[in-house]
């Protein structure tokens, strides 16, 4: 169902600063950033291996991420495994009755398609599914 | 410094619902399963792409992770990067004032060694450097 980890989200109150540690003292490469307006958030990608680590600063408090930076603090917001087709892997956790954030892909970062299972469903771990775009 | 994600690591409750949740309708092939006694849990390793997922059940409410159960429930625990030199990269990190929860590497899943880096100097992230056994 899932090709491998596309990616772990990190939500973070300064960009600068987890710049400094995962580009600076961890080496990795910036890979794109980009205000993510669908996810109200700014976001970085790093590169390591052929995965990423995403970095997300809210731009609204009232946002998902913004919201979970205020209740918990800044650290691992969710996991995100990649897919190839996104709506047929949503249709397939649908089916075995999964509760889903989106029923429907939106829009991510880099024009990926993605969606959220509920954490309520998966035993607290915010799930993301990504399809990629063809790049 | 890191190769690629190696894992994410997963606190469950309940190894049986987490199962059938990641082996079931995820499809994810069960690698191994073990008690990590150093680490105070039964852990399971899925297999997804080159990676993997470790689900964390405690064995005893005072381990890391039935400390972090109590407090914050079920969810994502840390996130495990990749090494082929776990002393080396514990060496860049110490002489770069990261602080470290492991100074030495301890023996994870599978004969791997790991070593934890404190999340108070990563902005919150739990992070776990692996060093594979040779398999």
């Amino acid at each position: 169902m899932f090709g491998q980890i596309d990616h772990i989200g990190v939500a973070v109150a300064d960009l600068d600063e987890a710049l400094a540690l995962y580009g600076g003292r961890f080496g990795m490469a910036e890979q794109h950033r980009e205000i993510v307006s669908d996810l109200d958030v700014e976001a970085v990608l790093l590169e390591v291996g052929d995965g990423h680590v995403e970095l997300l600063k809210p731009t609204s408090p009232d946002g998902a991420v913004g919201k979970f930076l205020a209740s918990r603090g800044p650290g691992l917001h969710h996991v995100a495994y990649r897919t190839d087709d996104i709506e047929a892997t949503l249709e397939e956790l649908k089916a075995g009755g999964l509760q889903l954030v989106d029923e429907q892909p939106r829009t991510g970062i880099l024009a990926s398609r993605v969606a959220f299972v509920h954490p309520k469903a998966t035993g607290g771990v915010l799930i993301e599914l990504v399809e990629p775009a063809h790049r």
